[in-house]
């Protein structure tokens, strides 16, 4: 059981620093393991990938069978229970719901010099999806995935996920089809990756890879970046629940476990301004905690980086919880939304006692895709946006260049450019014989 | 003089594949060299600052003196002429106008449920500006990259530039003062960058590091990347030019060297459906070169990299256009409007004759930082996104909970995450019972 911080202990701020800078991850460098494979892949195509496919999922593919069949999909897919399928097309269609909102609009104005500008937004024209095989192949994932790019109007949707032993979760198969995704490997692994970026005889490549993965499938995200767009690296996984003395200490124990229950390096944070709420939660925990399937590494997460605060106020909450930044947090409080004007740097806000954050991983509609490791202070979780790209637009009246060219020619001078200049002289010498071309 | 390529050439589809993947820049490794010197500055702070600005910069200073007094920045300031003051001026006005239009909405709306979504933007806490010293020390490049983050409401905002030999280039001290930016370091290299993202006793640290700089800088901010977010890497400069017959050869040359003039290995590709005009534009290249005071640079670019391609008609044009993606495209057709609704991957397009790429550098009001090396397939250019994050918002009242819980109780089985499910279940029995807590 994690031990309770106070802020009026006199150590109080070295501990609170020192729990800032834990390191929560293994740093382990596979770097020249996937550069090694992504060399492979690129000289090799589709062999690197049934050989990989062999030796690490001990399943024998030849190129034509990587690619899962309209007939295997469907069969697959049969087998999902109706219960889960009507959850499964509830969170599609609340995920759909809310990043249809998200939609950023074009724009186009003329300014009072006869210059018209603006910006549109395009779809990347292919996006790969990687989807963790195994205990990690989450289908809410590929909801959370997949459906922004659809939004977005991404034509060319791809998942490759890996296939253990050629076992797929059902579920994994069904999200893809309510997200619009058919066409679907039983890839894993950096080679996935590798594939996806540079294409090979069978896999076409994309533009932007997103979703998570291992440390093999980040490094070679890392790696490919450049070459295509990556979304973020995501962390593991982190809760900062503030909560007032009337709350139900089984509840916040239950959503600081839920945290916990997916990593043994994810971290839950309590911030009450109750001292008897803190113990009680902390009693909860020590009650739940030994009954939950995932006991050992919810016990792990809660022991090593769990963690208690009491707080004079919500203010100091609040400000404790802006230097936290965490991917989630939770508001249970009396006015939820007066709390929330505070707190500027998290991932996702859920408000109120009734919104515990499982319902954000699953159902509520925003993404479940946030930035991890105090990463909130200065990036976003995945949206619409990720998969659309801004272009600006500019069309110059001859009138509009005369008025703002010679300012331009100006600066150029001053940077030593004197083609730039002199592109702009060139064209204001026509205007000034009275031609406009 | 490069080789024209003609799209009904046999072997045009190998040579436009070659110009493609032609690499155009110097990887030189110097992550070692950067790693140390980011761990020097973590370990002892501004006397590493100091003594790399002497023996780098060849300017002694102390810790007091690493950031530039207000006098001094008033003295240099004064130095400025009355038309360079009106020219950044007029630049700084109608890229702040530009810019302004990119602030986007916070949202927020109930659903049928009775879920409360939405999401809420805020700015970065801090943001840091690289500016390189020396011949590449643009002011533009500090309007452009300090007005988004002001725009943007970012409150705090620093500027690291190196000055060698003491040398500072006043345009860069009054872009910074026209963008509201009076904390500036003569600091650079790799531990510029590091102290920003670390901060030292002088240097307090950022949450987001912007601009250009060479391949220390970004070896530097690839590295601290994550620590703090940064902007694109950006590589050398590129520019298409689609092209009609009748337009100006002379405009057109000069456009295609204002790109090469920026660097040896900067790319100037002139795509027209007139096999004439092509003849003309590389012969206006040819005589206009070498009176350019760049013209070694240019030179150099325009013999390695740049490229004549004639295409059988504008349609055709904009598909090779769009397999380019490149940073800037110039449209000198009768039609620019139709023909950019085809361009769909670019950073920036310059519509008509009468808009230079040269004027988008300066003062048109788009930014100048844009995606480089095919990257504008999935990236845009500098915005005031760069410099805010989303955070998601969620209210469930107790009925939305009771309507969508199941669902993610379900989902949460399906994943194992037993605690997941626990939460909403607790929640959902107390509803039952006929509380809501």
């Amino acid at each position: 059981m994690p031990v309770t911080l106070n802020t009026t202990d006199p150590d109080f701020e070295t501990r609170f620093l020192a729990m800032l800078s834990a390191k929560r991850e293994d740093s382990s460098d596979v770097n020249d393991v996937v550069a090694a494979i992504i060399a492979d892949v690129r000289a090799r195509g589709d062999a690197v990938l049934c050989e990989l496919t062999a030796r690490f999922d001990r399943l024998d593919l030849t190129p034509d069978r990587l690619r899962f069949s309209a007939e295997e999909i469907d069969d697959t897919i049969a087998r999902v229970s109706a219960e889960d399928r009507a959850a499964l097309s509830l969170a599609a269609e609340r995920i759909r719901a809310y990043h249809a909102r998200q939609m950023p609009e074009d724009a186009s104005w003329t300014d009072p010099e006869g210059a018209t500008l603006g910006w549109r937004w395009s779809p990347v024209g292919a996006a790969g999806l990687y989807v963790p095989g195994g205990q990690a192949a989450y289908p809410s994932s590929v909801l959370m995935n997949a459906i922004p790019a659809r939004v977005a109007g991404v034509k060319r949707l791809v998942i490759c996920v890996p296939t253990p032993d050629g076992v797929v979760n059902p579920l994994v198969l069904l999200a893809a089809r309510l997200a619009g995704v058919d066409e679907i490997y039983r890839v894993g692994g950096a080679q996935a990756v590798a594939a996806m970026a540079y294409g090979t005889a069978t896999i076409a490549p994309v533009d932007k890879i997103t979703g998570p993965g291992n440390a093999y499938v980040a490094a070679a995200k890392r790696q490919v970046f450049g070459r295509v767009g990556i979304d973020m690296i995501a962390g593991p996984s982190e809760v900062l629940v503030i909560a007032e003395g009337a709350q139900n200490p089984d509840w916040l124990a239950l959503d600081l476990l839920a945290q916990a229950e997916h990593d043994a390096d994810a971290q839950s944070i309590l911030v009450t301004t109750d001292a008897g709420l803190a113990d009680e939660v902390a009693k909860a925990v020590d009650r739940i905690l030994p009954d939950l399937p995932r006991s050992a590494i919810a016990a792990a997460s809660w022991r090593d980086y769990g963690t208690i605060i009491v707080a004079r106020d919500l203010a100091e909450a609040a400000a404790l919880s802006n230097r936290v930044a965490p991917e989630h947090l939770e508001l249970c409080v009396d006015d939820p939304e007066a709390l929330a004007r505070d707190c500027v740097h998290a991932g996702a806000i859920f408000l109120g006692a009734y919104t515990p954050e499982a319902v954000g991983d699953y159902v509520s509609g925003p993404n479940h895709v946030l930035p991890t490791a105090r990463s909130a202070r200065f990036s976003s979780g995945l949206s619409v946006l990720d998969f659309l790209k801004r272009t600006t637009m500019a069309h110059l009246t001859p009138g509009a260049l005369a008025a703002i060219g010679p300012a331009a020619m100006r600066l150029a001078a001053s940077e030593g450019l004197q083609a730039h200049g002199a592109s702009v002289e060139a064209r204001l010498a026509r205007l000034n014989e009275g031609g406009t071309e």
